[in-house]
């Protein structure tokens, strides 16, 4: 007998599960939390019941697998299968009422990422991708989803959360990228990525990520034909300093501006 | 007998006949042009054909009032009643396939703003103001909006659509708010004053703005309870660089740190 595998109608239950426990509590009332002593990290109640639901199911359904999360830690991490969630990635956004949040979901399979979803339940969009193919559902119903050409950087749209997300000796790097594209935009956390996917952005640079933060979006990228590396071109599954393209060459001619 | 009057119902029916224009070009195929010889300023055909449409409408029902739109031109701009009218707000999160662009209709009376609209049809939300009162539209339904209280600066949450939209002499002036306040973020364009009306963010401080960038924008904010002015406390119809701040006790405290 064969174990059963998780697919991407799995994925939509755990997606389900969050939007439950997180919806309500977009622009409403919910409690905000400051994580930590330094800075500013907003965590909301709905951030933990989304995870700790999300939790439940993969323990349920699949007993033998590890599960990292943002909000709970990190439980059978040397698991063969490792799911790595973030309930609410872009509390920035969530608690300023801006619907570029998302509930992040991805599954290492022997430290790869095989399979991901990004979810914004206010919008009502899903992005999936399982390094093959990547699929878009959202109010106007499911399409694959692919990135575009662009092997002139000079062409390129770019996405960063924030010019100040850098570290002094990253800012340079990250300026060089920003000096050589089209058009610079920032404030849009994981959405970025999954615009990449739909072939409307060309580039993302960022710095500081946590796993967390990226292994959903590397199956999503890597279907819809991009690739997402380190800005060295290691794995982007360990987080840190992260480039992705939609087109391979201009992931190429980037990663070259963004040797430090 | 008296003139109809243009009423909610009125903004609505504008705002119907522009998403029916824009809404299939979104994340479409739609042409992207670039305005003039300097920069890059997106516009496509779905945001002239929303306003050729919008124009039809007004010139219809109120043949007398004036027209100023981002793409087609000003006419009869000395009349009682001007609608000021931008199709596409955001175009550039408009061709990033980013839902917080906007269309953005407001109406001036004797070149004060005294109805304002603000729709985006991807997420169908809409913002309306009539100066005394401002509701919101979603698809959860429709409520008032009130902004919320926040009279200490260190506690307030502030967007810009990019803290590089400043002039050399206008930045360090953004600087002194960016520095005081809990939390920035950038990207958001018109959805930010809307973010603000609703009570989710503080201020947002901006600067090179034309007119129908912001006129729509004025009748939500007073509607709310706040303040929105140029940075030296004049009226925000005429553009330039705007601040908008919920609390009213915010916004003088802003203005204290944006003078030039």
């Amino acid at each position: 007998m064969t174990a059963p595998a998780a697919d991407e109608a799995f994925l939509h239950r755990l997606a389900d599960l969050a939007a439950d426990a997180v919806l309500p509590q977009f622009r409403g009332a919910g409690r905000v939390d400051s994580k930590g002593a330094s800075g500013f990290d907003p965590v909301t109640e709905a951030d933990r019941a989304a995870e700790a639901a999300m939790r439940r199911l993969i323990a349920e359904r699949f007993p033998d697998h590890g599960i990292v999360g943002e909000e709970l830690g990190a439980e059978r991490e040397g698991a063969d299968h490792v799911w790595v969630l973030d309930p609410i990635d872009g509390t920035r956004s969530f608690i300023s009422g801006v619907p570029l949040w998302g509930t992040l979901i991805g599954l290492l399979h022997e430290g790869k990422p095989v399979l991901g979803m990004m979810a914004q339940p206010f919008t009502g969009e899903r992005f999936f991708g399982d390094g093959r193919a990547a699929r878009y559902t959202g109010p106007d119903g499911t399409r694959l989803m692919r990135t575009r050409p662009c092997p002139d950087i000079g062409q390129a749209a770019l996405f960063t959360t924030s010019p100040y997300m850098f570290a002094t000796d990253e800012r340079p790097a990250y300026q060089r990228v920003e000096a050589a594209v089209r058009m610079a935009r920032y404030g849009c956390d994981a959405y970025a990525y999954c615009m990449l996917a739909m072939g409307l952005v060309d580039l993302v640079v960022e710095a500081g990520l946590h796993p967390y933060d990226v292994v959903a979006l590397i199956p999503i990228i890597e279907g819809a034909g991009g690739r997402i590396s380190t800005w060295t071109g290691d794995p982007a599954a360990g987080g840190g300093r992260i480039l992705a393209a939609g087109d391979p060459a201009l992931h190429e001619k980037a990663m070259g501006l963004l040797r430090l």
